[in-house]
Order: structure tokens, then sequence, then C-alpha cells
């Protein structure tokens, strides 16, 4: 099969790139960049020299849509909203790495986002491909939504939980962090080295844009409406998500009784990998890989439970999870082209 | 006034000396060190070179006592237990640096440090060295027992709230983050290189010692039993601890007023920095000095407060504060010494 | 066919795991560690949960004969000498990672390393497996002593210009500088995250075991006996190393006809990765990867060439370059197992 | 005395806040940054909140001409070629942080900086800022050149030897390493958080700025025309540089003995630090102060003489020596203000 990827000068891009090359069945045959067009991959990218010896294209939805199946977008947020319905009528198959269809409502889109909704009918025929607990709507699906990368990490923590009503749905708290790739490319002084290196910072707080996509899949899960505190954090490392996340428990369950839990509701899901009584994951265990990890630690003095979950951002929490998501719409085994162990150290 | 370190080749004991040699009223006399006695102290600490020529000393209780008039100890814990007595009949002032005299229970001190807790007698006389809380019982003392690290980054950033009424004690999480100096220099998986860069691990869950510490001050400001939650996190840095506090409030304040309360609460206590509105700090914003910031946000959606704080570890959360605590119980102004402003970048 | 790897638990054996985890013609059927035997893999690398289920086992040469072809030696310097003829003797294949085989003489073995030579016949015996100048040497043996990182490096940078006779043999000088992997997963000061992040070391000034090993290659390739200058240093990263080479002109080369030369030598090399003028390899260029990547300045004010070479330090420093020797020890393709793209940022 | 800043947001300025803050015969009374005119310092360095409670000025030589006696330079190359002659018209003594007035002759600072070059006759009038070096010329001095970070390090390291011609002037070798701090505070992809953690790169090989510097400096205290090699490299640090100096020697000297001729050389000079045998100085050693500590290795089977210092590229090889020139302009002890220990960890 043959693919695209749009906004491909992205670390979301290149990280397809880098995952996509080693996958038996896909073969990347344009790489759309509006801002490098004309230059070849590896003078952006030095480290594909020799590897993908290739130009970036401008775009031109007809050109691409004749010579590819599928599209993946790593564009910014606003971009895939005009080009998906362009691709869409021309039946290629759209994975949107950016926010553009993750949200049901447009209203809340537009307050979060700060900008103009996608067509609706678009949002509705997007699956959240959340790969794990959507399975089999993005197996049918055409346009994925890809889960943002908080969200990722959040979402497969929490759900088994909430669905047995184990916590109570209005005390979940997330306190998350995150690498700087998660930032991108862009250059600015947040992400500049001096400015951040030796130094842990929080930002956006009760503000950040997946607070409503995190929300939106709980009450959907949960069956209640609910509300959550989520903080993002910078940590100075490249790669890496954890969520340390807190809830009051309904009933008095051990942290085997929880782990056991997990185990049963992931055992058929390679890529979450629910960790054992003691055992807490650190975002290195999961570097360069398309893994989640879980551990778990009930609280009996506060009758809270503790979960930590891990991610890498740039794979589970974005192009890995996309890559998984195009197996499940293909049919093929969800692992393909993902099997690469985490690099340690 | 002379001066003497015990346990001198820990990073609070060398922070010890890098503050004290600025400081105009204090020499210091001694500094002990049973693994190093006998070696040059610029020969284990090469950037002292020409700056301190002393050697490591013996322990000897009797020598340092007729010599000097103070005595800091940077040791692990269960050493002071034993020392400080010794020191104390010989009416030399302590500070320790160490978690040994800080919790009024032995029972709570054994079930948290594994350890003999020290005489009943001197854990009753020393005042607990939270300088801006505690300064008069602190001018007052001749044992102090100087906070954690973490106790100072979530007591500063709670007390506050806490005494007016204005959240729930029982709601109170405290997601924590230190740089690797706060596990000292002993090495350690933990604290090897390869295992800890570009990696962000939690610790100890619900186990961490300064749980009891937290809570024994909170309940004493609030007159409330109280437990918290507390994480404690390793971030891939040297220095640097934040604390982001999440709790409910009780009343409908905004985030202008909680501020307006910090501001007036702390308005005599120049280490405590509270931010303005919509500006929350980062740890190297108090890099290398005795500072404590804190920054506010009140989340109208959750009826949340959360509260961020700052500190060095290794200066607010160690020596600095000793040198503090210090200067209070010598009449001195609690700022000489510790002018320096914050190292940035 | 299938392989034991002994010295489980150091860096190197970790990432053979990793790399042979993908290997498609080769399983790893025994890993030993005496340190750990019995002990789960996932138990002391978190990492590998999951994915690889075993145990570490406990040192059996007739045991580990009978069940593999070849074995992979992580272990320390001193412990290959004693094991690899045990197991030559039952016809396994060795190759090892530690420098035991790879001086020709037995007085400079024990000079640099402070350790009892290797029986000489064995050394006789082994192939010097810098894979793209012994190709045929190694794939007719049947030991291999795999270089060391540092000597990759250069020697890869340097052999082509030498054996043209451009560069005056007793000019070179290089200055090399490595992430902190290469110093191995034994916890030391030296390693010790503190002391090493935010800190930029020299160390072993004129004195690297690699010092010998780095002129035996040149010497041979040259024909002229030579020293050279070769400095160490500790980057705060975990992998990678770049080697800074300088060394004068014989004749008035410019930087393309240099680059021409190095294309040509390395055309057949898939894994030598020679950049156009102007542009100098980083080390995250390689991370992860078998690469080796090559840039070139003449500098016609001194006269001098400069030669800039990166690997990452695990892979073609030590497990992927031992896995490109035994794909060209056995025959095949020697990029089987070690397609992955480099991992950026 | 009272001084300004003028380039106030570059990391130089900052850095020259910090120290002057605690300078006592000195007051910072207006700070120039015309990009953040009418800005508060701490909205824009948050680290100096309720320190330094002032706002950014916008240029106006005249207004500053009259408040202050000494105008410290912290702007890009070209603006103080423009700034100096005004203010010196007014009387005002100026130390420039840039590369302005560094070179003698103009065609060859138009080479290197691509830049017009500043009138000639301020240039004369220049003393060039090696404190330790050219002291008496600094103590005469209205306008100092003060040295860039790269020289600094390079000069101290190598002058003593050379003047005493015990190595060969055209066999000098620089290999510098550099924190990312002396990148500036502009942001750009080679400074990009994600791009630059966890690599090391090398840059402008042949083509630095400093190179004509250091000639030039090293030509005027050997009597020698010569030319060196200068490679720069970036280190995933914020502060720090070390060079590592390769030369040939004239003469069969011991690494003691060398080491005897710089502990005499510099023995009235305290931010020297010559290290004995054996001890090779790390970057973190001298973090945050102004101290320049330098170590050798005579390697016999070479012939070749290694030196290696280290500065803090902010202090010593900017702010820190621009105060000490100050304080050698104006009579003062050279250390005043700059006494504060490096910080360790």
């Amino acid at each position: 099969m043959k693919a695209a990827i749009i906004g491909g000068t992205g670390y979301g891009a290149v990280e397809l790139v880098r995952l996509l090359n080693n996958h038996p069945q896909v073969e990347i045959s344009t790489i759309v960049s509006h801002s490098n067009s004309g230059n070849e991959l590896q003078s952006i990218y030095p480290h594909l020299s020799d590897i993908i010896k290739t130009s970036f294209a401008e775009m031109d939805v007809e050109k691409v849509s004749e010579e590819v199946d599928l599209v993946f977008f790593g564009t910014p947020s606003g971009v895939s909203t005009k080009l998906v319905p362009q691709f869409m009528e021309q039946d290629v198959k759209c994975i949107d790495l950016a926010g553009d269809f993750r949200l049901d409502s447009p209203e809340i889109y537009e307050k979060w986002y700060k900008k103009s909704a996608p067509p609706q009918q678009y949002t509705e025929k997007a699956a959240y491909g959340l790969s794990e607990i959507y399975t089999e709507e993005v197996k049918n699906a055409t346009l994925i939504a890809n889960p943002g990368c908080y969200p990722t990490a959040t979402l497969l923590a929490l759900i088994p939980v909430l669905k047995e009503q184990l916590i109570e749905p209005q005390s979940i708290i997330i306190d998350a962090k995150s690498g700087l790739s998660g930032a991108g490319r862009s250059v600015s002084l947040k992400a500049h080295f001096s400015e951040t290196n030796e130094n842990f910072r929080a930002y956006k707080l009760a503000e950040h844009q997946h607070i409503p996509e995190i929300e939106q899949i709980l009450a959907k899960e949960s069956g209640v409406d609910l509300q959550v505190s989520f903080t993002p954090h910078l940590v100075p490392m490249t790669r890496g998500i954890m969520c340390t996340i807190y809830s009051n428990m309904t009933l008095g369950k051990t942290t085997e009784e929880i782990i056991e839990l997990y185990q049963t509701f992931y055992k058929d899901h390679p890529f979450v990998r629910v960790r054992p009584e003691g055992i807490i994951p650190a975002t290195k265990e999961v570097y360069g890989s398309n893994y989640c990890d879980i551990g778990f630690k009930v609280d009996d003095r506060t009758g809270r439970l503790m979960i930590v979950s891990v991610i890498d951002n740039l794979v589970k929490g974005a192009a890995g999870q996309a890559i998984q998501n195009m197996n499940l719409m293909q049919g093929w085994d969800e692992q393909t082209g993902l099997t690469n162990v985490p690099i340690y150290p």
C-alpha cells in the first residue's frame, strides 16, 4: 500500500518516516511540506541521509490522491480541517495526528482551540483512534482522529477502573509531564535549550486543549459528565510522557486486585503492559516504542488510587498509534512494523 | 562566630561551605568527614581548589565543642540522633539537616525511618526550622530540626490557605518533582547517569518519609488531623524541586484573592516570592538561591485550587534554610550571606 | 541459528538483546549473568517486560555449547580470556565485545590493560572485526575481536586517507567525546548523575587502553609505526561518540577531493555515510543505528585535514558491529537485522 | 559608581546584573534594551522578581551619559561600533563584551565578522581585556575590548608556555567545547532543545570568528606570525567551556616542570587555578564563578603537550571578566564582587 505524509517537517511526520521505513506493507510515496517543498528530506533531517532519498513535495490534493490509498496528517491544528474533506472526496483514507476531528462538539473545539471547527459531517465520520479501546470503530473507519499524546496516556490508564465504577468520576486529577519533543520543531523561547535544560516547568494550568478531549472520552466510558484537573509540565528531556493520576476509590480494592483487572482488560492488547505490584514504570522504559506501561498503588491511608502511565509521546502518543490504527483499518496485525524493542539506555 | 560541619562530603555540607564562605559573620573552623578524614577538601571537591584549603577532620566531639559555637549536621539520618545530645551537653548549638528531630512522635519516626528514634527530651527541645513560619521558635532554639526539602516547598505553599480554611484539609494532593542532587552523593543505580538522563520516574509512592513531616505541620497549623497524598518524582536535572499541589476549595475565591492573601502573609519574608496572576514559577528561577517562589490558579470548572511552589533543594531545601535559621538564632538579619541572585540561565 | 550472550547485565549485552530481537535468523537461547543468575531479565531491565520472558542463566560452558552455535561476550576485559578457549574447543564461534583479543602483542596488552594476556594461539586466530575493512577476515573467522567504540569511529575515519598517504602518519591527533553509556552500568562517582550532568570532562589523557588498538591498526594499514595523541572526554548524554581528528596533509587536496576518495572507498559499505562538503555529522544523527557518519574539512590556512566521525557507541561501537560481524561470518547480508532508522529527535 | 548595561536582554547582560547586584561599589542605574524597552526586567527574567525592580530603558546616549561613569555593552557585534564613539565623546568609559574592538586590523575584522570595522582610532584606544595578561593596559584604559569566551580559555592556557618557547608556534590545535548559553538567547534550530539535547556537534570548522582573535594575541606574545587549528563544538549543557589544546614540545620538559612554570606565572592572579599533576579540571568546577582552571599532561610517546582549560563562558568568558576589568580600571581589588564559590553540584 502506498501512503502520503502531509506536514513532513514536524517531529510527528519524521517519526512516521522512521517507523514506516520498517513496515513490510507500506511504502511512503509522497511527503508534503509547504515550507520545505523542493528540498531533499536529508537536507532537513540528516539522520535520514542515504536512507530516504526523496524531496519534499508541494501540496497537490489531486496528484497525491491518485498515488496513495491513505494520508497521514502531521500538520498543526487547522490544516486538516480544510484538507481532509478534499482527500475523502477522492476516497483517500485519512489519519489525522492533529486535534481537528477529535471533539464532537464544534463549540467546545472552538473554545479550546480558538479556531473554526471542521465540517460537522466529517467529525461525525471520524473514529477516535485510541486503538485498544475503539478497535472496532477504527477497523471500520476511513477517517481517524488520532488521539493526543496526553489523552492517550491518561485514557488507557483510567478507562478500566472508571468503567468498573471503582473511582469517583469527579475526583480525577492528572498531573502530566512531557519531554520537549511534544512542543514540536518550531523554535520558541519555551523550547530554547538554555531556558529548558536543568529546568522544570508547569504550563497552561487548567487551560490545555487536551482537557476537553480527555473529558469527552471519560464521560462516554463512564456515562457521567465529569471535569478533570489536568496539569501539564515540561521535563528537560526529549521524549516521554508520564501521567500521575489520583482519584478517590469507591470500594476498598487492593493494589493487586486493581492490577488483575487491568491485566484482564488488556490481555489481548500487547502494547499495554501492566506492571506487577511494587513496580512503577519510568518513561525511558518505553523510549522509541509503541508501548503504554501502567503501574498502580492503592493508598489505604487516603483512600486514593494512584495510577502512573508512561508512553513515548512521538510513538504511542502520535506516529506509532497512527500506524497501529492504519494496521487495524487495513485488517493487518496491529503490531505490524511496530515490534521494535524500547531503546535502553 | 565559628561553626563546624559534620558529614562534610555530602551535597548538603558542600553547599553549606559555598554559602558560608560568603557569610560575613561566620567562619567554618572544622569540617568532619568520617569517610574522608585526613583528605584535603579540594581533593574530594576540586571546585574548592585554592578557596578552601583545609582537610576533613575525624569526629571528636570534645575538640569540636571547644572550637565552635554551632554545629551543622549534613549526615544521613541516624547519626545526629547520637551526636546531637553530646554536643548539646557541651552547650553547642545544633542545626540538623537530617530528619532525626523533625517528628514529634517516636513511633511515627520509627515507622517511616526504620530507625530508633532519638531521645524524646531532645526532640522536644528541637524547633522545626521552617524559618518563615516558626521564626520565633527558631530565634529561641538551641537545636533546629531543619525541614526536609519537599516539606519546605509544600508547607510554605499550603499553610496560608489552610490556616484561613479556604481548602478542605483532607483533599490535599502534592505531586512533587526533584532534581537528582536530592538523592545525595552516594552512588546507586537510581542515580546512575545513563539510567536517569532522558528519563522521568516516580518513586516511593505513598511511602516517602517526608509524608509524616508534612502531615504533622499541616495538622498543627489547621487544627485538623489530616492525611495527604504525596508522590515524589525524579527529574533529569541536578537542582530544583517543584510541588504541584491540588486541593478542593471551600469558598469561591478568585486567583487574585488568593494571591493577595499570600502577599500579605509573606510581606515580611523576602525569601518567599508570590507570583502575579498568570505567572507560574519554574525551578530554574530559584537556582542556587534561597527563594521559594509560589504561583496560583483557581480552576472554576473543578472547584480546585492549584498551587505551584519551587525551591532549590540544596538551598532553601537544605543549606540555605539552615543558614537562615542560624541567622535568626544569632539575632542577625535573616538574609545575611544569602543575598545571591539566582543563577540564570 | 541459536546464540548465547555472556555478561548479560551490561549495556552492550542488553543492546544485543534489542537488536537480535528483530533479527530474522537468530534466536537468543541463553543469557548468562553471574551476578543476576536466576533473576528474570525484565526484573533487571523493565523495558523488556512482556517482550523477553527469560531468566539469566549461570555460566555452564558445556550446556551452552550444546545449545548454541555462537556466543557473544559482553563481559568486562579478562573474562573472555578464560572462556573463549573453552567455547572454541567445543566448536562454538565467539564474538568478543571486550578488548582481550584485539592486541597482537601480549606485552602491549598487559601494559595497557594491566591484566594477563590470553593464550597467544587464540589471539592469532582472532579476526579484528572492523567490518568494513576486514570483511574477508571476518567472513572466515571463528573468533572475532570486536573493535572498541573509539577505535571504530577513529579507524573508519582515518584508514582511507592514510592508505593513500595523504596525511603525515605521525601528525594524527584524535580528540574524542563519548556519552556516558560507554562507561557501562557499574555505578561510580564518575557516572553519578549530579557529577556528570551539566559537566564536561576529559579523562585518561594519553593513557586510554584504546590507544594501542588504534595504533596497531593504523600501523598495519599505513605500513608506518606511528604514535597518536588520543584524548577521550565525557559528554553529559547517554549515547554517541564523536571523534574530531586533525592531521597534516602531505598534498594539497581539496575537501571535495577527500570526500570523493571516501565515497569511492566506502561505496559498497552502506553503514558508512560520507557527508557532502559543508556538512558535519552530529552524534544524534546515528542514534540507535549502526551507521558511522563522516564529514571533512580541509583547512588551507594550516594545511591540516579535519575529519569528524560519529557513531552510536552501543551500536556500531559495540552490539551492532558484533551483529554485522555475525552476519558476515554466517554468509548473510551484513545489514540483516540492522536496518532500523536512527531515532530522531 | 553608577553603570549602565546596553543590550540588556542577552545572557551576558543578565549575568552582569547577577554579579553586579553583589558588587559593593557599583550601582546599575540603567539597563537598555531596544527590543524590550518599557518592560519590567522581571517580566523577561522572572528569576529577578522582587530583586531588581526596574524596567528596560530605550537607548538615549545623552541621558545615559549624564547618569553613569561606565557602560557595559552586551549587544551583538556591530552595535558598539556605532555607540562606543558616542559614549566616549561624553567621557563615559566603555567595556564591550562583543568582538567589535578586539581585532587590530580592520581588514581581518571585516573578513571574519562580515561587518564594517569600527573607526580605527577607537580600536587603537581599546585595551584587550584579558585581565591577567594585560593588567596594566586595562588599568589605564577607558575602552575595553572584553575577550571572547573561547579566546579567554585558550590564551590563558597557552601564553606562558608560548612565551617560554616551549612549544612550536605552528603546531597548536585547539579543540573547544561549549555549553549552549554561548549561543545566546535568540531562538534558532541549532539551540532548540530537542535538536541539542542528547546530541554533540561541531560547527564552523576553521571558520569561527574567534580564530583571528586567538592568533593576534598569540602572535603578539610569541613574536611569531602563526596559524592555529580551532574547532568549536556544542555540548548539551548550558554553561561551561573546555579547551583541549595540543602542541609539539620543543624541549623535553616534564608535566611537573610545566605546572611549576604556570604556578609561578599566575601566582598573583587568583582567578587562574593551576591544577597539580594528574588532575584535569572539568567545566562544572568553575560553574558560576570567574575562575579559569588549567591542567596539563606531557605525552612522552608523541612529544606533545596537552593543556586543558575550563571557564564558565558567561563569567570569566564574558560578564565576570568584564567586571574584573572594571575593578582594574577603577583601581579596586580585581576580585571585588567576584568571590562567589563555584556552584557544585
